[in-house]
């Protein structure tokens, strides 16, 4: 590997504590990715990626970055890609998956604060996530209390914040304060590149974007297949990757990896064995490299065949309709998209059930864990009807409740095993 | 007292478990309330109306209801009395302040919910809250995540409920957001009562607010006096009582009231000794009869000053101008003063620690005291902020994170204690 002592001392990163961030992320990756068996041969694309997370893929975004480009790091899929493209810029997913520097996080932070947001801040404050650093732009945005107002803390340490504002419901004046906020958003990318995106540019975003959720969906479509021809963590991997890597080339071996999984399919080859039982995840987003929960399932030798999770079906599904021929008309397409997106900030939210059934049914899964991160209202408050609609379903919900600690490691694996004896 | 046991079966309650909170409540009444020295005499009607708090005010409303008129619940103040007035109805507070069958509640709800939300959870599920079911709508609102996820699940146990939208800043397209909303819930009212609001209507419920607030006001500035010449308590039970009493009358009272207080300043009269220690108490409502903290700040030998909250200077500051003479334009000045409201869940919210340091600044304040309801995530994560920026400006403040149970409270006494040691 390359050294990237001076670009990450460069970007201020800390280096001790970033060689000790990476150390735990590399021993982590071996032992729950590499040591899978029946792993597909695309994975290696994605092994790669993995590797050079904080290496060639920030070179790349400082090579953008010489060559005029703005780098937009955003924490939530509300945050649309495609007109980030179409103003000429990178996007790149910040939110955060380990705890760092707690001691610090807790001077700044209450302690009954969701891992993930104590997370990035910990990153932040113990100057260990380059993707932070390498931003122009980092963008914040109203959904859960806890982002709302820790943002107000957090856009004090970054030189360049944007708040964007997001509705609470899906009536019509929500809609047109989302359109709203997104003709904000590009006044401000706007503003910063200094040029007016056009129309081309705008369909171009959109078709970048709509040709990686193509790609995604079709990898979706093919976790139906029993035996699923990849297990839960690789795909999840794929995913948390969306949102870091380049998206063309990303699309690219993608589709590559799906040509190969329909002949992994079509011979009856699996990454578990035929008939494992099968499970749906369901609930926070699960951000690089908080890979806790999908280990400790696929680890009692069920399948994960499906995310309802921002990294996952509910940020991914559904393309943004290209047809329009004014930017106007295209960025009502892309509002059309996004109010689609049924996070559990929104209430009534009932579209977010109904889609974790279809998903359920579609993917054949035996069950649905329901994950909810400690001190995280809006999905911990919605799993109680997400439970009690599945089960009249006749669908068995197992609800979880962690953070980013292996303390409970034991209980998990312990009550993850019995539901996974249950349903099988 | 009359027996009211007839009242309270036609409405639903389950009698064993009221008289074991009325008990409670009477209990924490005496040691708290009655055990205090140098009362105003005109502290009497507010004894009296807490004692018929469940009898005598309910059969009012009962008579109301006979009469035509119709009882409208809510738990924020974003909900304009205003306009309930204006369309012949009567407004109540449903915000609870303390634990009632919290083991059904928590099988509803999560455990990490502040203890606001699972107190009416339990006044529903226990069936004690007389107010509760004497409404004939009950209106929620998109608050904070915990009230406005947990009221999809509380909506579902009441006949009738409302759910308000609200801002979540205070841009140009937020105001257009809450005038939308009020017009939808005059709408709804309307509907109920069958009758449109008329000018004359919309003028009285705001002259008739204006006067209460201003009378609320009055006792406010009352306060600054060195010594006080009413305690904190008595105070705060007086601005919990706002939200239950018949508005003409309680206004009355006040300035009643007030008439006393202001011989008392002039004969160097107060609560406390002279130059007690003053505080100023900042942060989440206190709904009745949640008098813990300020119980606690004042068994020190402190008084407290001011309520920066919505059972206090946060919910009535401000009135509304009257001057439009069309509806729309006194709908927008009701707009306009409720846009004010600067409760945590904004973003930013600057507005508020202003005027936390104006409050400690005119009562002549030795320090603040943050109250923050445990897993309340908008308040307890702006108690950071507010204490940074009123530490520089030389105003002490102690942040105390706590919920209605009494088990913190030898914890609680030692830190206010020193607290009060510090400051004086
Ligand atoms: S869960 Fe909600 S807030 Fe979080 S990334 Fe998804 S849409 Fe955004
Ligand atoms: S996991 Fe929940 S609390 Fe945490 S950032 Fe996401 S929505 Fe907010
Ligand atoms: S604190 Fe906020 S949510 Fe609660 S009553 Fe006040 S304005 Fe409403
Ligand atoms: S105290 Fe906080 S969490 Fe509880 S209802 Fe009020 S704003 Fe919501």
């Amino acid at each position: 590997m390359a050294d990237y002592t001076k670009m990450w001392t460069d970007l201020g990163l800390n280096l001790d504590n970033h060689d000790a961030l990476l150390e735990n992320l590399g021993g982590a990756y071996q032992s729950i990715f590499m040591s899978q068996e029946h792993r597909p041969e695309g994975m290696g694309y994605f092994d790669f990626v993995m590797s050079e997370a904080h290496g060639l893929r920030i070179q790349e975004l400082r090579d953008e970055q010489e060559a005029g480009r703005k780098i937009i790091g955003s924490f939530c899929v509300f945050v649309p890609e495609e007109l980030v493209l179409a103003a000429g810029c990178t996007s790149v997913g910040l939110c955060a998956g380990a705890d760092f520097a707690q001691e610090e996080v807790e001077k700044v932070l209450p302690r009954n604060t969701c891992s993930l947001i104590k997370s990035f801040f910990g990153f932040k404050l113990g100057k260990v996530c380059p993707y932070m650093e390498v931003s122009d732009l980092i963008v914040g945005e109203n959904t859960c209390d806890g982002k709302k107002k820790s943002f107000e803390i957090f856009s004090q340490m970054v030189p360049n914040f944007f708040q964007m504002d997001l509705p609470q419901n899906k009536a019509p004046m929500a809609r047109k304060l989302l359109k709203h906020e997104y003709e904000a958003f590009i006044a401000k990318l706007e503003e910063m590149t200094g040029k007016r995106i056009g129309l081309e540019d705008l369909k171009q975003g959109i078709a970048t974007v709509n040709a990686k959720r193509n790609a995604l969906a079709r990898l979706s479509k093919l976790r139906t297949a029993n035996p699923s021809p990849i297990s839960g963590l690789d795909a999840l991997l794929i995913n948390q990757i969306a949102f870091l890597d380049n998206p063309v080339r990303f699309t690219g071996k993608v589709n590559a990896l799906c040509d190969e999984l329909e002949l992994l399919v079509k011979e009856n080859k699996g990454a578990k064995v035929e008939n494992a039982p099968r499970v749906v995840i369901s609930g926070c987003p699960m951000a690089i490299p908080n890979w806790k929960v999908p280990a400790v399932i696929e680890a009692t030798g069920a399948v994960i065949v499906g995310e309802e999770s921002c990294i996952g079906e509910r940020g991914q599904r559904n393309t943004t309709d290209a047809s329009a021929d004014t930017i106007d008309g295209l960025i009502d397409a892309v509002v059309d998209r996004y109010f689609k997106i049924d996070c559990a900030v929104f209430t009534p939210n009932q579209e977010r059930v109904e889609h974790i059934k279809e998903m359920a049914k579609n993917t054949n899964a035996d069950g649905v864990i329901h994950y909810g991160l400690q001190f995280c209202q809006p999905y911990i408050m919605e799993s109680f009807s997400v439970e009690k609609t599945l089960e009249k379903d006749g669908v068995s919900v197992l609800r979880l409740e962690t953070d980013y600690s292996q303390e409970d490691m034991g209980q998990l694996s312990t009550r993850v095993e019995a539901f996974v004896e249950i349903i099988k």
